[in-house]
C-alpha cells in the first residue's frame, strides 16, 4: 500500500490528491491543510468582497468531507506540517490542538501554495492593511466594507488588485489603486493596458501610476497610507496586492533546490531535488514554455494541472508538464484584457528576437449590431515566424482569439498557420476573415516582406532625417485626430496624386487600423517610392501608446 | 502587364481581386459580376429579414465603387459571363443592355459561387416559393413579411433555414419548419441537435421532421405546401433552404473537370485542370482536412481564404489551401450549435475508426453568477488520439471551445494536447480546468485505459445479458429522472456497499455528466469488478439521444 502524503489542499493538492486517488484505490492518501478550508475558489474571493457571488458558501468548490466521503482521502485541516525528515520519509505535524505527531510517506507532494508579500515597512501590522488570500482574508475585507467603509487603498494593481479595485468601487467605496510601475498589469506590456487605466480611471478611481507606499499610519478611526512622493492617503482600509513569494519554509529547511525567487525547484515529472518529493502549484518554479527559462507563475489553471502530474508520477505513470505560458485573464470595467505566452518586455529580457503585427477588428460582423473594437498585438519570431505571445484588449470575444492563439502556439505553430485556421463564422460571433486570421495575414505578409513596417516607437524616436508621415485616412478622420505632423491624402486619391509625395525620402503611411496603410504601402512600393513603410496598427496603436491625458 | 479576370465578385472573387491589387499594382484586373452588388453580407441576410440588422447598407461589405477607386479594380456589374475559350484565353460576356465582348486573360479565376436548389416540383415556380442567396431575393422575402404575411413555411433546417426561422418568429411570423432529415441542422449528429430543436418548438415553430415538400398550390391570396405525409400547410410565403448547388455551368462547358456533386475540381493552389483558370469559394469542390476526401463546402471562411490564395497563384507566388475543416455555428432561440472537423455520421462514411468523449460543464466557472451548461463531444482516433471532431451545443462559450479545438485539429493534436492546453481563467471566462481540458482528461483517460466507458448506443441496444445498470448519483437526483432499470447507489456510499453488486456480471455505472460515474468506474476495476464501465458523459449524454417527447 502506497503512503501519499500532501501538504496544502487547495487548487494543487486537491487537484493531486483525488487524482491519485482514482489511479489507486488502495492508496493511502493523507492531505494536510493549515487552514479550516480545502479546495475554495481563491479566485472567486474578490467577487465576494463585491456581492457579486453570494452565497459565501458557493467559495467552497470542495469540502474536507467530501473528499473524506468520495476520495476516501484522510484530510487534516488545520493541521500543519512542521517539518520534513527525508531520511526516515517522514513529516512532522502540528494539529489545531497542539497535538503533534508524524505521518510516513513513500511519496510526499508539497502544495503549499504563496503567501501575498507584506514588506517590512512602518505600521505594516496595522489591522487596516490586509491582503487577500483565504477565506478568513476574504471575510475581513468584506466585513470592512459591511461595517461602511467609504475609502480603500489598493497597493498594487496586478491582477487580484484591479478585480479588488472593481468590486470595491461596486460596493460604492472610493478607491485608490496605487502602482509602483508605470502601468498596471505589469505582465503585460504596457500600451495594452490603456484601454483599461481609461476605464479603471474613468470609473472614478485615482490610479497613481509610478508611486509606492512607504508607511501606513493611524489616522483617526482609519489609517493612511504614506507615499514615496509624500503624499498621505486616509483610508478605512488597504488591501495590499503586491505580489506573492512561494511558501518553501518546509522545503528550504529540508534542504530542497529552490530557485532565486524562491520556488521549489521541480522537473518535469514534478519531481524536486528530492526523487521521493514532488511539489506543485503557486510553490514550484517550473519552465517558461517560450524562453525555455524557469517560470515562477502563480496561475490556476497550472497549478491544477500541476497537481494531476504530481499524482501520475506519484503513482509511477509518466507523465510531464509542459511548462507554463503565461495564459491569463482580467477583467473589469467592462474590459477583457488577455494575454498567453511572453510579452516583448520578457522577450527583451530573455534576448529573444521578436516582430509585432497589430490590429484592431471588430469582435464580430461589423455589420451586426453589438460589434465591439478589440486590440490584438501578435508577437512571433522574425525568422520563420514561431508564434512568441499574444496580448489583447477590448470587450467580448477577447478571451476566445487569445485561448486560440494560446492552442496555436502550444502546437508551435507559425503566423502562417494562423492565416489559415478555420474558425466559426455567423455575423453574431467572429468574421469570415477572424481576428486571428487577420493577425495572420499581417505577421505573414511582414514575414514575406510583403509590408515593411515601422512600429511607433520607430517615429516616436527622431530620426535623420524624419520619414515623411502620410495619413491616408479621410480628411473627416484626420481632422478628429492624427499623428502630429503627417500630411492627409486619402488612399482613393493617392494613385493620382503620387507627385504630391518626395521622391528619394523615406515615407511612413498610416491609416486607422492598418488596413489602407498596408495597401498605400503596397502601391508606393510598386511606383517608385522603395524607402515605403506602413506604421503596424495605424493610428489606433499610436493612440495606446500617446493615450489622451 | 497580367490580365487577371475574375468571376464573381462576392466573398471569394471580391478577397482574390483585392488580394491580386495588392500584390500587384501594375496588372489589369477585370471583375464580372452578374448581379447589381458585389462583396456583401451573405451570412446577415437572414437577419435583415428580422430587422435584427438594419439598414439595408449594411449589408454591402464593399461596392463596385470602391472596388474601383481604391483598388483600380475594372468592375462590370450586371454582365455575365456566357462562355469561355481556353484555347484563346479569353470570356466572352454579356453586359445588362445586351451589349456582347470578350476579354483576354492570362489568369481566370471563376468565382461563382452556389446557388439555392429548386426542385422540380409542381407549384415550384409559384412567386410565393423564395429562396435566400442575393439582397434581391432578401428584398422579396422582407417585402413579404413588410406586407403583412402571417404564416411562413420553411422547407429545410440547414443553418441557412434555421437563422430564417428565428428571424421570422422575430417578426411575429407563425412559421413551420420541414425537413426531410431525422434531425434538423444534418451536419451536424443528432444527439447534438436535441437542446437547439427543444427550443425551436418551444418557441412556437413546428418542427416537421422525415417531411418533405411535394408540391406548392396556390391558396386564396397565399400558397399552400402539400408534403409527403399528405398534410398540407396554408402559408402567405415559403422559403427553401434545402441546400445549394455549385454555379458550374460555365466550367462545365469549357470542359474543366467537376466532382460528381457538381464542384470545380481544384488543387492545393485552386488551380482547376486547365492551370490558366482557377477557381474558388461555393463553386469548388477541394479536399476535406479531416478524411482527406473530396469536400464541397458552402462556408464563407474558406471561400476568403481561398481567395487569396487564388490570388497568390495568379502572381506566381506559392500558396496552398489546407483543406476545408467544416467549421461552422449557428445561433437560434438563445442556443449556440458549433462543430468543427468531421462528425461521426463522415467518420461511419469514410471509414474512419473513432472514439468518443463527452462532457457537460459549466460555460465558466460556476461559483460564478450566470454559469450556463454545455455539452461538448469530441472525436478522435482510438489509435493515438489524433482529434477528428467536436461539436457543442449550449449557449455561451461554445463558439471559444470549437474555434480552440478547430486550431487543435489544424495542429495535428491529440487528446492529450488538450489535457494540457493553457487557457485564460477568470471565473467570468472559465475554469480552472477548461472544457476543452475536461474533453482532454476524458479522452486520454479511455486511450490510457484508465477508463473503459459505453455509449449510449451500446446501452439503447439488447445486449445478452443486460449490464448492470448502475446511478451513482443521489436519491434525489435519480428521483427527478433516470434510465430505465438503473439502480441507484450514490458514489458516497459505493465503497461501503460493493456486496449489493453482482459479482462476474458486467456493470455500466452512470451519472449526472460523467464524473462521478468515472470515480465509480475507477473504484470497483479495482475491487474485483472488473467488467465495469462507465457511460459516457452519463445521464444528460443520455437525454440528448432520449429527449421527452
Amino acid at each position: 500500500m502506497k503512503r501519499i502524503v500532501i501538504v496544502g489542499g487547495v487548487a494543487g493538492g486537491a487537484s493531486a490528491a483525488t487524482r491519485a486517488r482514482r489511479l489507486d484505490e488502495r492508496a493511502r492518501i493523507v492531505l494536510f491543510e493549515r487552514g479550516p478550508d480545502v479546495s475554495f475558489a481563491n479566485c472567486g474571493l474578490p467577487y465576494y468582497v463585491g456581492g457579486v457571488i453570494a452565497p459565501r458558501d458557493k467559495l467552497l468548490v470542495s469540502t474536507a468531507a467530501k473528499l473524506r466521503a468520495r476520495f476516501a482521502i484522510d484530510v487534516r485541516t488545520r493541521c500543519e506540517v512542521t517539518a520534513i525528515d527525508r531520511a526516515r520519509k517522514v513529516v512532522r505535524f502540528r494539529a489545531a490542538d497542539g497535538a503533534e505527531g508524524e505521518e510516513a510517506y513513500d511519496v510526499l507532494i508539497l502544495s503549499p501554495g504563496a503567501a501575498p508579500l507584506r514588506p517590512p515597512l512602518p505600521g505594516i501590522d496595522h489591522a487596516g492593511v490586509m491582503v487577500l488570500r483565504s477565506l478568513q482574508d476574504v471575510d475581513r475585507i468584506r466585513g470592512a466594507v459591511d461595517a461602511g467603509a467609504r475609502r480603500a487603498v489598493v497597493v498594487g494593481a496586478g491582477f487580484i488588485g484591479l478585480e479588488l479595485v472593481e468590486n470595491l468601487v461596486h460596493r460604492g467605496v472610493s478607491t485608490t489603486l496605487v502602482e509602483l510601475q508605470d502601468q498596471i498589469l505589469p505582465p503585460f506590456d504596457r500600451e495594452v493596458t490603456t484601454p483599461l487605466v481609461t476605464a479603471v480611471r474613468e470609473a472614478g478611481v485615482e490610479v497613481l501610476l509610478g508611486e509606492s507606499a512607504e508607511a501606513f499610519e493611524p489616522d483617526g478611526a482609519g489609517i493612511a497610507v504614506r507615499l514615496a512622493s509624500g503624499r498621505r492617503l486616509p483610508a478605512d482600509l488597504v488591501i495590499l496586492g503586491i505580489g506573492v513569494r512561494p511558501e518553501n519554509a518546509l522545503a528550504v529547511a529540508a534542504g530542497l533546490e529552490t530557485g532565486p525567487r524562491g520556488g521549489i525547484r521541480v522537473d518535469a515529472a514534478m519531481r524536486t531535488s528530492d526523487p521521493a518529493i514532488l511539489a506543485c502549484g503557486d510553490c514550484v518554479e517550473t519552465r517558461d514554455a517560450i524562453t525555455g527559462g524557469p517560470a515562477q507563475v502563480p496561475l490556476a489553471g497550472p497549478a491544477n494541472r500541476q497537481g494531476r502530474i504530481a499524482a501520475d508520477t506519484a503513482c509511477a505513470r509518466p507523465a510531464a508538464y509542459r511548462g507554463t505560458q503565461g495564459t491569463a485573464i482580467v477583467g473589469a470595467f467592462g474590459r477583457t484584457m488577455a494575454m498567453t505566452g511572453a510579452s516583448e518586455k520578457a522577450l527583451l529580457r530573455a534576448g529573444t528576437p521578436f516582430a509585432r503585427a497589430w490590429v484592431h477588428p471588430a469582435h464580430h460582423a461589423s455589420y451586426y449590431p453589438g460589434a465591439e473594437p478589440m486590440s490584438l498585438k501578435l508577437l512571433f519570431s522574425p525568422q520563420g515566424g514561431r508564434l512568441l505571445g499574444a496580448q489583447a484588449v477590448g470587450g467580448p470575444g477577447v478571451d476566445k482569439r487569445i485561448d486560440v492563439i494560446a492552442v496555436a502556439i502550444q502546437a508551435g505553430m507559425t503566423a502562417f498557420d494562423l492565416e489559415q485556421v478555420e474558425l466559426c463564422y455567423a455575423p453574431q460571433y467572429g468574421s469570415a476573415k477572424d481576428p486571428v486570421n487577420m493577425a495572420g495575414f499581417v505577421a505573414a505578409g511582414l514575414l514575406r516582406g510583403d509590408h515593411p513596417q515601422v512600429d511607433v516607437g520607430a517615429i516616436a524616436t527622431p530620426a535623420t532625417p524624419a520619414p515623411f508621415l502620410l495619413d491616408v485616412r479621410t480628411p473627416q478622420e484626420h481632422a478628429l485626430g492624427s499623428i502630429p505632423g503627417s500630411v492627409n491624402l486619402p488612399i482613393d486619391d493617392l494613385r493620382d496624386r503620387l507627385d504630391e509625395l518626395p521622391r528619394g525620402r523615406s515615407i511612413v503611411t498610416y491609416c486607422q487600423v492598418g488596413m489602407r496603410g498596408y495597401l498605400a504601402t503596397r502601391i508606393l512600393l510598386q511606383s517608385g517610392f522603395p524607402q515605403t513603410a506602413n506604421l503596424g496598427g495605424g493610428y489606433a496603436t499610436w493612440r495606446l501608446h500617446h493615450p489622451a491625458p
